[in-house]
């Protein structure tokens, strides 16, 4: 039982298996919120830590949530809506990172569900108060689950420019993919941003008024070269891809944490002078205002709901092809 | 015979060996000049081509070079010395790199003895005048043969920017990174710029009023992180160590062509948000400006200089280890 003599069903890993366990409820340390979860997302993340990406994580996994606060010392917040920025940094007055905001590259941070700190597939999760991001009422709990992805996709902007005349290639039809096709379509247009996928059914979702949508035998034939190109495919060809699709001082964005392809050649990128810009979490604010300035629904990229109860069928579910966000309701 | 009823001297490679021939003399096509060859440069390239790395590459070898020009429809370049630019871009009036002045990227560009074009590994070569790079006399021959890698090392400052607060680490020991240190450290100096080689003999060759020098195992060992590293290694295990040595969010210049190593895994790249920066030729004006304006003696990286009849045994010379440029006299 839990310090406050409560237990709480949770997803956890032991380094080998994902387990249903009932566990104790999280300790809300100094300056800690207790976040009762309603939604968590599965992320290609969960799944690459499952198969050791993250060596060393063991606990409750997860990161992508929604839920409403249910202790805090801000007795204000309690009862709110709300998520929470994942990297949760050292904050000691000596890291640059820390005092610069940037906890998210701190080298001391812990991750929720990825490195040092149990994530959010439990009934709660206790995270810090200064990384909770209150969800506005016109954003509903189905929407809310995508912003940590969504300021991913977010990031790419923070980090390059895209402009007016410049041409855009996104490699990839998957979760993030869909996200980052969202966000640079808003951004720049379907006549200057072009998605390439290659399950018909993913390539559907695609919003065909903000982007341009071409398969993968079309855009692998066409000589046509971007001037930046978004590998997100999540797939170790990308990368070899993506470099024959940038032109001569071009930019290729980097997204997909898998290993590159055994034979991948950098040669192409010193002779034609490519930069690649390796991008990973971004702002939630930067999502959150996406959401609510666009209006968009995203709720066409959730697959399924499923109970927490049933989390290992949903991870088994979620890497299906053809399956998007496959979501656990941790609220039962 | 060639056409003016010469032959002349070259070294040849015919996809399989390379070879001492008798060949015609080049010929001069409109807009040419003919350059009697001075010294010819052996550089890491002209290796890898004779290993493959330029496939379907035949034909006389090198671009690092300086001689006299002999022939030139503008008379007042006779007898003067000069080297040469080695990309030849299409100049086609529909080439928005060739109208920009970026031939080095123009998608049908010939190399000078490294795609589609005749080097300089003879006794006589022609180039398209606007190539022509006159020497002046404050520069002696042993200085000017490093104006096309000097270039390269320059070209780092035309791509990226390094700050005043900014640190640099050079990976390598071998000729470009013995460059690319003197620039850097020229540009930011030792307090800024560290370079770390592995071969005693070559470690000694940095001056060490530009750099900081160290060695692999204590580069290794220490966790300092960079602001900027630039892998000049030539080696396949450079590009993993750049990684582990550059601050999040840094930046690593590739400067090796050679292929990563097996299991080369970008999600350092990613999860670091590190830039990686392809970079290669460079302008030669700011190269010639940098021997200039420094006088820095650069012979002390010439190994040996062997005439050409001897090419073979002078290629077999510089692959080995500690021996840095080998140049070959194409005068006699």
């Amino acid at each position: 039982m839990g310090t406050d003599g409560y237990d709480m069903k949770a997803l956890t890993f032991n380094g080998a298996d994902l387990l249903l366990n009932e566990i104790p409820l999280p300790d809300r340390r100094p300056g800690d919120v207790l976040i009762q979860v309603h939604y968590a997302g599965i992320c290609n993340t969960d799944h690459e830590i499952l198969r050791g990406y993250m060596p060393g994580f063991t606990g409750v996994p997860g990161h992508e949530f929604v839920g409403w606060i249910r202790e805090a010392d801000n007795d204000r917040l309690v009862g709110s809506r709300a998520t929470a920025e994942i990297n949760i940094g050292c904050e000691s007055d000596s890291c640059a990172w820390c005092i610069s905001g940037m906890q998210r590259h701190c080298p001391n941070r812990a991750v929720l569900g990825i490195q040092g700190r149990d994530g959010v597939m439990a009934q709660y999760v206790a995270v810090p108060e200064r990384n909770v991001v209150p969800i506005p009422d016109s954003i509903p709990d189905n929407q809310a689950i995508f912003i940590e992805p969504l300021a991913a996709a977010c990031e790419i902007l923070e980090q390059i420019s895209v402009g007016k005349e410049q041409t855009v290639l996104v490699l990839g039809d998957g979760k993030l993919a869909q996200l980052i096709a969202r966000v640079l379509g808003t951004h720049a247009g379907r006549d200057q941003v072009v998605v390439c996928g290659k399950h018909s059914a993913k390539k559907a979702l695609f919003p065909r008024d903000l982007v341009t949508v071409v398969d993968l035998e079309t855009c692998t034939s066409d000589s046509t070269r971007f001037d930046i190109v978004v590998e997100a495919t999540g797939s170790p060809s990308g990368l070899d891809m993506a470099v024959t699709k940038v032109r001569p001082r071009g930019c290729v964005v980097l997204k997909s944490t898998c290993a590159a392809s055994a034979g991948f050649n950098p040669a192409p990128l010193v002779v034609n002078e490519i930069t690649c810009v390796g991008s990973r979490c971004g702002r939630f604010a930067e999502a959150l205002d996406f959401l609510v300035s666009t209006g968009l629904d995203l709720s066409p990229l959730i697959s399924a709901i499923r109970p927490l109860d049933q989390g290992r069928e949903a991870f088994a579910l979620s890497a299906q092809p053809d399956v998007m966000k496959v979501v656990l309701d941790c609220s039962g």
